[in-house]
């Protein structure tokens, strides 16, 4: 059962956490360092939502440590239901905002041409979003990991 | 096996993607029907997306239909593997298009006020994001189905 890449109490599991927590904390960072994203909801929405999701990953990225030095063994039904429903719940808020989010710059780079303004941070709203997938993948490898691990347990 | 509500070859599985073809074909129906719906990507996008999905489950409707006529079971490996695959990815895109579609609506609504104006057509922008929502439920219904009956298969 140790063996399933990205489980909980592992190595790779807690690569992927610390992952998860880096892309969206930089997903925030840029965004934050854009100028004016406040005034649109979609990102603030995307900050909320990579909030949520670098607090969840960077708790479970401890528990992963916390197992690893002391050699615990997470696979019990309770802790993995639990990280399950938790998972697919980050994972779907993370992909709503980062497709919002995607929508909106689409809409303001081919359908209303605002990125051709000079002073409108265009670029940082892109990379924001992009980041914010990226973190939104990694999130979902641990949901699939989750859900088979509890099929299997 | 049968009694899973949704599952492919049953009366409540043709409901179901009865369901999802209806709601498709009403987002698309009501979003053509909007002015100006050709100038947003992420409207033409949505309309892409209810289409691929709208065709999918009529398929996937005229088995239910085939099977349910012809006493056939449609529980075979294969063909819930392939079930399992389409759904997944039809429900992915159908959710990532409602969710672009509905920052936009956002934006427009709360951010730039576009709504107030007369002649833009937000009611309409605004039903068919809320009818591509209720076509993504009924969509994740039956994947969550599949995956199940895979698994207990």
């Amino acid at each position: 059962m140790k063996e399933l890449l990205g489980s909980p109490g592992t190595w790779s599991g807690l690569m992927l956490r610390l992952g998860q927590c880096a892309f969206a904390g930089a997903s925030i960072g840029v965004m934050v360092s854009a100028l004016g994203f406040a005034n649109y909801t979609a990102f603030c929405y995307l900050i909320a939502s990579m909030g949520l999701q670098g607090l969840w990953s960077f708790g479970l990225a401890c528990l992963d440590a916390y197992a690893l030095k002391l050699k615990k063994d997470l696979h019990n039904p309770i802790l993995v239901s639990l990280f399950v429903v938790g998972d697919w719940v980050t994972a779907i808020l993370s992909f709503a905002a980062a497709c919002s989010s995607g929508g909106v710059v689409v809409l303001f780079e081919r359908d209303v041409h605002f990125c051709k303004l000079p002073w409108f941070s265009c670029g940082k709203y892109e990379l924001s979003t992009a980041l914010a997938f990226i973190a939104w993948s990694l999130i979902a490898t641990s949901s699939l990991v989750m859900f088979w691990l509890l099929a299997a347990l």
